[in-house]
C-alpha cells in the first residue's frame, strides 16, 4: 500500500512493489493478476483501517462524532506531511478512467462512506442539532466530495489551511446548530 | 494537453506525446527539459482556456455569475464523459508529491482561482445577496476545494449527481440569499 500511496499507480513498477514486500518478482504473478488487483487489495486494507462504520457509534453526539472522525483522518495525512492525500481519492483520480473494474470498486467505497456521513446527518436532523431543510443523502455526498477536495488542496499546499476552511464552513456553517 | 489529460502524467511516455503532436522524438528534447516542463506548458494552456478572470465581469449579478461559471466548467467535463476531471486537479493529485517545481505552480493556480471566487462572494456580501457572516476568502477556498472533490467524484461515478449535489448545497445553501 505504501508504495502505491507514495509513488502513484503508474509511478511504481511491479519490481518496486515486490522489492518493498521483500518477495521475488515471480511470486507476484502467482498471487495477483496484475498491478490493478494488488492496488485493490491495498485499497481494501486502507478502507478497513479507515472504516466509516466508526461513524455509527451512537455513544457520541452525531455532529461531534463526524467532527472527530474528520479530525482523526486529518491527523493521519498531516503526519505524512500531507503527501499521498486520501488513498481512495488519489488512486481513483489516477486510474478511474483507465481501469473499469477498479472504477466500480471506487464507486462502492465512495457510496459506503457518504452513506455513513448521511446517516450521521440524518441522526443530527432527527435530534434537532442540524436543520432538517436539506436532504441528508445529498449533504452527505457533498461533504465527502468537499473533504476529498480539501485533501487534494492540502496535498498541494502542505499546510493546515484547507482543513481549517473545511471545519469553518462545514461545522461552523452547513452543520451548525440552527443553521 | 489531451494526452496528459487522458492518460495521466505517468501513464504516458514522451513517445506518446511526440506521436500525438506529430513531431520527431528528438525535437522534444530540443524544446523541453522533460515531461514536467511540457505538462506545465499544457496546464498554462488549459488555465488560459478556463480563466477565472471571467468571474470578474461585473455586468452579471455576482452569485449568478459564479453559478454560470461552474455550469460552463461542468459542461466541458460532461462532454468528455467525465473522463479526465479538472486537468489542474488530476495533474496536481498525481505529481504534487513528486515534482516540487510543479507543486509551486499548482499552488499559484489554485490561489488565483479561489481568490477570483472569493472576490465574487465579497461582491455578493457587499450587495446583500449573500450573508456577510463568513470570511469570503475562506469560503472561496472551500468552494473551490468542494468543486475539485465534485469533479473527482464525477470522474468515478460518470453521472450528474455530484454536480447536482454541489449546486444544491453551494447555491441552495451556502450562497443562498439570506443564508
Amino acid at each position: 500500500m505504501e508504495v502505491f500511496w507514495s509513488a502513484g499507480f503508474n509511478g511504481c513498477s511491479v519490481q518496486d512493489l515486490t522489492d518493498a514486500a521483500h518477495v521475488p518478482k515471480g511470486s507476484f504473478y502467482n498471487h495477483f493478476d496484475g498491478k490493478e488487483a494488488l492496488a485493490l487489495e491495498a485499497l481494501a486494507t486502507y478502507a478497513a483501517q479507515n472504516d466509516p462504520r466508526a461513524l455509527l457509534d451512537t455513544s457520541v453526539e452525531p455532529v461531534e462524532r463526524l467532527r472527530r472522525d474528520f479530525r482523526k483522518r486529518w491527523k493521519i495525512v498531516k503526519e505524512r506531511g500531507y503527501k499521498g492525500g486520501c488513498f481512495l481519492g488519489s488512486l481513483s483520480s489516477e486510474i478511474a478512467d483507465s481501469h473499469e473494474g477498479a472504477r466500480a470498486e471506487f464507486v462502492r467505497y465512495y457510496q459506503r462512506w457518504s452513506e455513513a456521513i448521511a446517516a450521521v446527518i440524518a441522526e443530527a436532523q432527527a435530534n434537532g442539532t442540524v436543520a432538517a431543510t436539506a436532504d441528508p443523502q445529498a449533504l452527505g455526498r457533498f461533504v465527502l466530495n468537499a473533504w476529498q477536495g480539501t485533501l487534494l488542496r492540502a496535498k498541494t499546499h502542505r499546510g493546515e489551511e484547507p482543513f481549517k476552511d473545511f471545519q469553518a464552513v462545514v461545522f461552523g456553517g452547513l452543520l451548525a446548530p440552527g443553521a
